[in-house]
């Protein structure tokens, strides 16, 4: 062996050892904390710098490297840093949660332990409007005084849920079936380990504006209040590249290109075989790909041509 | 190119083709059924020959094969089939389900549409007690007059959650919040997609007499009705080598052998030196290491000797 | 159970069918072939619906449907499918090809076997230069003279390494041993079974210019020859909104609003924070992400204001 | 939120951080390094208590629980604890170790940067002979004198290997495609980063006596000098529950009780049901699974019955 290495210690990085333990309050009784982790920014470049070798030891800072990967997703340095989180919520944002796959679980069991005795309550200004347009989403809220009705039921209802609950248990009732009726509002705890990659796609999806609120606000501390912490130049570049960033597809690139050129009748016709521009009582039909094209002409201060 | 391949066909089972999408009850208002499946016992045998070449061509049967593969856990031609589940279950089984994250899934979404209007009942006969010994588990049944008081309730507070959950949305509450407090035991349905390998797996911890008797059920059916029928072969080496099989630890093997050669003396040396042994107010000290071995000494008929 | 479901058949795609278990000839002696699949743009369809409810039903055609899930990556759907194919591939490819981890594999066990005879070759007139750009990529290609020297080398190098290991195995040398030294020109072969949410994945990466061509040749034959059979709709939407797509990051997003409201000012101030604008002896210093958003710019027909 | 957390620091196990980026030695120029890990036993049983709840918390000691966790295959535990290693191994060897899907790796990239200069040579006595009984192992050395002339053919050949990779560095072709016939003792590295429930079952496999000889070198420098340190209770329960304990199918456990309880008419009768004991010119036909139990009757110390 020719090579010779010298001892390492743990990757440390100060600026997250300060907040590692410390419970993020989220929603009205949930809390994220993180518990431990591996890793750095500048272990995604060391690890890059295995993969490429010594070519590009010199030639480019930590952070223009760590750019270049976010942005030609090269993403296995990004998964040679590991993180684990104690996350304390309601079952039905956990259901969502558990469905990114690549992460490693401890959840609670209401198997082995009484449930924990807390439901998620929704405050009176708290209370959502179904999203016409969003057939997943919400738009607006009640005004209080419906809001203070609803909560009044989502009390009544929580209570009778706890007290059947309660008296099962107290009865004797086999845990793994005195559960069966908790309502999906109540407190779960996990333990939730993931890598920084992984971690990533998780906080596209999770802190994107169609993502439901619950799950949005862990995401939203996850992303700001820890990973730009611990991993400040990964964090930027992930906000450059891909949290704000736009996909314009073939179409798209083709429409721009010639609003840019001034070609309108090649514009209209593009859309025309786009199956775009269908009119219906002299109105243009909907249609959700020319009105997402529509959102983006916007964002680049381009007029819709159409 | 030396070699000459045939035209091929799409593998097909027909016992399994009889059942497709013919769906299993489970439980008061659940099912399962096949959606569409890949390949057969003949294609894990196939499989294997390309990973271990001609040499294997005529020596052994495809049964024999099978076996051997099951039995030396050289699980990927296992992976080289698959199968398609739709399942209709409770919430609260599904988050078990669910923790098996090498699959598919596609599951009703209650953002995008009103929860399935069906929650799991339990009869007066089937409410089932705490076990003392196994902190997870159920063991035995109460009698019918606690149950019908137990259903009674339940049905109470099933009902309350439906309304609560109707006047929420009716009220237009966002489907996505509305749901919240819904209980676990509302059904919910999904298409569920795994390799065989990775659902033999499922079915070994699913059909372990500790796992929960709401899911167990789901898991028979798979098992004895739909995988038996599928991979026949696969089936009796799981049986034999997986399902019904018993491991023995290195300190076990080491008993069970000077117990056969009546070395009583050793026997006690390494229960003691194991910790097993310990002693207070006469009797020996409960001990899960000590105990399982005892019942695995009186499968194989033999006496425990301390 | 309120809802009745009909028998149901294997899906089949007569024109998937057609092809099925057929070799498509790649580089000198390497071939793909489908060996099995299950599903089609109609169960990606039937998946999605599942998910999404009845509202979707009439909603939206199934090519609407299927460009919708793409557009958003609702890639659960596309789980639905799986593809197995039989893969003749020199291995030094296949070091490449096998680093994409969710799949199932079979590969060629020269443990129990003797190699494969057949090692790719290099025709004098397909030598590459090594790109001066990219660390990664090659450019252009040598002149058929210097071409046959190389190939004249190869061939004896290919030929000692062959006799070398026939020298082995004649003698008796373990066949896990005797193989240590065959090239990574050496053919192999693999069962390789994948869903067609991932199989995209790996198209989009290996079918790019980027690219290794050996892989590029096999990537292109899936794609083209096959994908584009068995599932028409998927593949469309794919080409539109991934393969053809750009992404454009928050900075060039920026850059571009600017141009096009002619507020050059704007630009050069955004370039220049950016790091894009350093000058060293009087011309800008090379800056990857700066000539990257250049192409871009020269895509949208837009001059560089720089 | 009624719970107090302390602030907490990284999990440290000081006998690990001893060895921390110290290289061991494997084979003539291979290494095995951690670079850096997260999580210790302590982790193992701290996940555990939030699965299982605070009824575990005093009953079991931690050694107990870990042991506890591994009989009855309680995984997600032991997913907890994360380790990383820098890894140089022969490509060949690597071909094997990469199957494991179920990590992270960064490997040295070949079209990047000049592959390592450096192949695996075999010294005179360490020609291994091909296994009659297994078609995948090997068994007993050659004489040296046979050593010797492979030993010096194997140098010819990768000197030969090294020269013509070199001219076409030299003369400017793509090192995408130089490397195509560099033989599969070459040197490579990686960084490969696992999580402790995959590395034990990685390990399982390769420390076992069939595993490869070479792979299996760095897999006992893996279990027997790092995880050892580095979680000793886990490592104690997985050799005495996984890697030297012996698992009895149906049939076998059967056959051992029927012996034990000196019933030699049922033993010989299950033996026949199963296909054990068919005869011709006088002897009994191989069986493998016969001769498996053959093995296992003998450890047990139990005389085969036919």
């Amino acid at each position: 062996m020719s090579e010779e290495f010298e001892k390492l210690e743990q990757v440390k990085v100060p600026a997250l050892d300060e907040i590692l333990g410390k419970p993020f309050k989220v929603l009205d009784d949930g809390f994220i904390r993180v518990i431990d982790y591996m890793g750095s920014d500048q272990s995604v470049v060391q690890a890059a710098r295995v993969s490429y070798g010594k070519g590009t030891k010199k030639l480019r800072q930590d952070r223009g490297l760590i750019r270049y990967l976010m942005r030609h997703k090269h993403t296995t340095p990004f998964e040679m840093c590991e993180i684990k989180f104690h996350i304390r919520i309601p079952m039905d944002a956990w259901r969502q949660w558990i469905r990114h796959r690549t992460a490693n679980v401890n959840e609670y069991s209401t198997r082995y332990s009484i449930a924990i005795d807390s439901a998620q309550t929704t405050k009176p200004d708290e209370w959502r409007m179904q999203s016409k347009d969003n057939k997943q989403g919400s738009s607006g809220y009640f005004d209080v005084e419906t809001g203070r009705q609803l909560s009044e039921e989502e009390r009544k209802l929580q209570n009778l849920a706890r007290e059947t609950y309660q008296k099962r248990i107290d009865l004797g009732v086999a845990r793994e079936q005195a559960r069966k009726d908790l309502p999906l509002s109540t407190y779960t705890e996990a333990y939730w380990k993931i890598d920084l990659h992984n971690l990533l796609h998780f906080l596209r999806l999770r802190m994107e504006k169609n993502a439901q609120l619950e799950i949005r606000k862990y995401a939203q501390i996850i992303g700001h209040e820890i990973v730009a912490k611990w991993v400040p130049f990964t964090w930027e570049a992930f906000l450059d590249y891909e949290m704000n960033a736009q996909k314009f597809s073939a179409i798209e690139l083709e429409i721009i290109k010639n609003i840019i050129s001034a070609n309108t009748e090649a514009v209209l016709e593009i859309a025309e075989k786009a199956g775009w521009l269908k009119v219906k009582d002299g109105r243009l039909v909907k249609n959700l790909e020319r009105m997402e094209m529509e959102e983006k002409l916007e964002l680049l201060g381009l007029e819709k041509p159409w």
